[in-house]
């Protein structure tokens, strides 16, 4: 597959422009405070279906011929990529197959469903899930849009950081989460339009990028478990490649300061997020070092969270 | 003591206005479709100390002639007036006592210490309160401030509302929570200045103000039981003088339309706020015969939550 460059990035925007919310940017005298430089927050949290993700999948779903369209996409997911995929293709009226593990949490098939997206529940294994996958795509004919591993895909995350781009001046670095490399490799290719550094953050738990990117060498066998639902995910080739060369460094963080700054931005700055979009945050806060200059943008990714499934947040 | 006027609110702004957010007003495509009416949200959760309390603490602690200030001010409370008479007093460099139960929520005790203000914990009572606020007072020589029978207190809250108006043409309606009456008749005082009807929104388990309003007589001995925990007080002497003349409807919403109108705030909005600020969207979705017009206007009152005390949120 072909590296998506920023003409692909600048195309995406124009294709998804009237389809998405151009989010808003805003400040926070607290988390200035704290972290001693000044930080824009793009929130992505208030993007339709709540995540990001939609402006991939809606990009890729665009992307597709009338003919390559008409049976529908199909995709195998249990998070913001599934609802962002039905929403998607309710624009064009076509049909959204999503094959979900048994165990996905209500408010993620809740919204699937609310999109018109049709759901094949599948035992919570990736095995069964590719399986699952095969077969629905077999009999129905739709097209298979993965999560990350997908130029279209690629191409439409980095819109975010375009539109960052244009809402603030002279940001010294971006920091974005890092899970399959969608948003990261996105990012990192349109911030080469004002060549500002990308750094991604990682939970420590989850951290088959780092490693990945020490190494030179894509991790394949890592098993992520973390509270940031939305990284327990590996990288794949195409978007290990981008990374690889485009990313400029990648911080991780472990699962204490995730919950902080994630507590942080729900007391503090009242904004919904789910915890994978607190992991810049706690990046941002936990090591100064790491992160060069003083303008920082962070991208807050989705605000996706399940209220039935809490953690035990401890009195201070 | 006098009922304050729209001169006493416009002033309240004029003194305050340098020390306070303007908060920003929001819509919402899905309560919209919910709701069938046209809804704007002022997001005072966004308010410096979390809630429009700032509004009301900081216009009664800038009344203070240099005199009456130098002792500093004292207030017992267990909520947000507690943190915002404390970052008042701030502004002036003056202490603020506060007497505040053993019991309270470890983060607003945690806000009125971070804002400087010195606690006197006292058993949960409200005789014992008072008792406790009587003894600092005496001690110390601070003015009492009270969190809402006090008119520069509502004429403060009353500001919000004069921003909103501001904001926003053409409203047929706005809807606040009540509790003490503090916001419910700052908002009906300033309301007046273009006519526009404002229904007081109530838990039903916290129905004191309901009463008093259908009977013309004020409820005294009322134990309010919500899940809004800033709604259980009862209306003073002159907050239900003004809410008896000024208020147009009371509407009272039970404990469950509480709990899944927050939910939904949380959820499909993404903004933090608190139970009691749920209670006016609870009413809109809930109540829509009892809304006048199309065009609401909604306070949502403030956004501090004790994320180690949620409710069990059922699974849908």
């Amino acid at each position: 597959m072909q590296k998506p460059t920023i003409t692909d990035i600048d195309a995406a925007q124009q294709r998804i422009g009237d389809h998405i919310h151009r989010t808003p940017v805003y400040t926070s005298a607290t988390i200035d405070r704290w972290s001693g430089k000044t930080v824009f927050f793009k929130l992505e949290n208030l993007q339709k279906t709540g995540a990001f993700k939609l402006r991939g999948a809606c990009n890729a779903v665009l992307c597709l011929s009338t003919e390559q369209a008409q049976k529908g996409v199909a995709t195998h997911s249990s998070g913001n990529h599934a609802a962002a995929l039905a929403y998607a293709a309710s624009l064009r009226q076509i049909p959204a197959f999503v094959v979900m593990p048994e165990n996905a949490p209500a408010n993620k098939i809740a919204a699937v469903r609310e999109y018109g997206g049709q759901i094949t529940f599948c035992r919570p294994t990736l095995k069964a899930r590719e399986k699952s996958l095969i077969k629905v795509c077999d009999q129905t004919g739709a097209v298979f849009i993965h999560p990350y591993d997908h130029p279209d895909v690629i191409a439409g995350q980095g819109t975010a950081c375009l539109e960052f781009l244009d809402q603030v001046e002279e940001l010294d670095a971006i920091l974005i989460p890092i899970g399959g490399g969608g948003l990261a490799a996105g990012t990192a290719i349109a911030a080469q339009k004002k060549s500002i550094p990308v750094i991604a953050c990682e939970p420590e738990m989850a951290n088959d990028a780092y490693i990945s990117f020490i190494q030179g060498e894509r991790v394949t066998n890592a098993y992520p478990d973390t509270i940031a639902d939305g990284l327990r995910t590996l990288l794949s080739p195409l978007t290990f490649a981008v990374v690889k060369e485009s990313v400029q460094d990648i911080v991780c963080v472990s699962e204490k300061e995730i919950i902080r700054a994630w507590r942080m931005v729900l007391e503090r700055m009242k904004w919904v997020v789910e915890p994978s979009a607190a992991v810049p945050v706690a990046a941002l806060i936990d090591h100064p070092d790491r992160i060069p200059g003083n303008r920082i943008g962070i991208i807050l990714s989705g605000g996706n969270i399940d209220l039935t499934h809490l953690p035990r947040f401890d009195r201070n």
